[in-house]
């Protein structure tokens, strides 16, 4: 990634570790954006400019960069509702609707982010789009035992699938499932399209994100933070 | 379990075994009564009034039954189309929608079912019920990190839920999940309760299964085989 899109996203992330109040329980995201977020919290807890806040990683790949802060963590369990979710995103519409899932937590992240008060989205100005799916595909994650048959059925649904692979293997994410990369022609009502692959049997989950996120930080081009909330 | 019931296990799964025709793509239910059925199929197969059958099992367990068996097997990616699937339930309605679960395996089971051409349950009377939910819990299959925001979501629709456990330790499915057991005071709209509660975000699967059986073949108490159609 170009040194440019990298200072953005430390500045979105330096941004969202701002809002971060001592006292909080808070919801880390997954994903490159995600984790500059939690490098900030992680310094603005050792600088002691917040304090008694605990966190809860949506994937194992967050709860390892937390661990290394000296974040300290809990589950879902012992903290089932969360004041604030922080997370990048893949597309945002004006809506605050989003596409995720190209980092393949979208699964605990929809967890996390259904049990948050306040969900906050962070990204740089290229994932602003009019539509979903305008250039992100939909990723839905499927059990494997599932991978032909929910083939058939997303594409009898208008997609082309691709199953995500990485080193030539599939990509298993941390439930054990796989990723099949939807791309629409275009998606006119993403709410009945969600609904609709998500009835599927073998389908765990897919990456719109609707009527979750409340409010999104987005570094424009110059480097300044636009603020945007749901409509 | 009494000799009694036992018999009539035996009945249907011979009576569904005789429905089995040479060089059909078959899918396996699981639990007690699917094995009877299993094991009738493995009897014809041997004693060769069936030929060129091959089979998708729909658990660990009866993929195991069925090798023990020389059942030949096969996976959906190889055969994404099944001529028929053989399966018990724990409720039976007069429109042939079900409860299923309790075997653990109901994720797989409807993966499995929805892919068939037609779907045929076999079961003794006490299966028959006028309403669904009247005897058997609805079992909800729940990735475990959403174990507590996902007992919330099912409690805030008016069930009492319970972990499935087995000898003290969650019963864990062939997918990694765990199994919460549902008891609604009445179910008036299965499907509206299965959209709401499919729609949680850790969801993976529930139990009900409307719409996908064909037929049931149900072994009364004098033996005699009862065959109900979907109305």
């Amino acid at each position: 990634m170009s040194d440019e899109f990298q200072e953005l996203k430390r500045l979105t992330g330096d941004a969202a570790a701002e809002t971060v109040q001592s006292g909080m329980v808070i919801g880390l995201g997954s994903g490159s954006t995600a984790d500059m977020a939690t490098r900030a919290i992680g310094r603005r807890l050792a600088a002691d400019q917040i304090r008694n806040i605990i966190c809860i990683p949506s994937s194992e790949n967050t709860a390892r960069l937390a661990r290394a802060l000296h974040i300290p963590l809990t589950t879902l369990d012992e903290q089932p509702t969360l004041d604030l979710y922080i997370d990048g995103a893949d597309e945002i519409d004006p809506q605050l609707d989003l596409i995720k899932g190209l980092g393949a937590s979208l699964l605990r992240e929809k967890v996390v982010a259904t049990a948050s008060r306040s969900v906050l989205i962070i990204g740089d100005y290229r994932k602003l789009v009019q539509q979903l799916g305008e250039r992100s595909p939909l990723p839905v994650e499927v059990i494997p035992f599932a991978q032909q048959p929910v083939t058939s059925y997303l594409e009898g649904l208008g997609a082309r699938t691709i199953l995500r692979t990485r080193d030539g293997k599939a990509v298993i994410t941390d439930e054990g499932n796989i990723i099949l990369d939807c791309y629409f022609d275009e998606i006119a009502d993403a709410g009945q399209l969600g609904q609709a692959v998500r009835a599927q049997p073998g389908v765990v989950e897919h990456g719109f994100f609707l009527g979750l996120a409340d409010e999104a930080l987005v570094a424009m081009a110059d480097g300044e933070i636009r603020r945007l909330t749901r409509p």
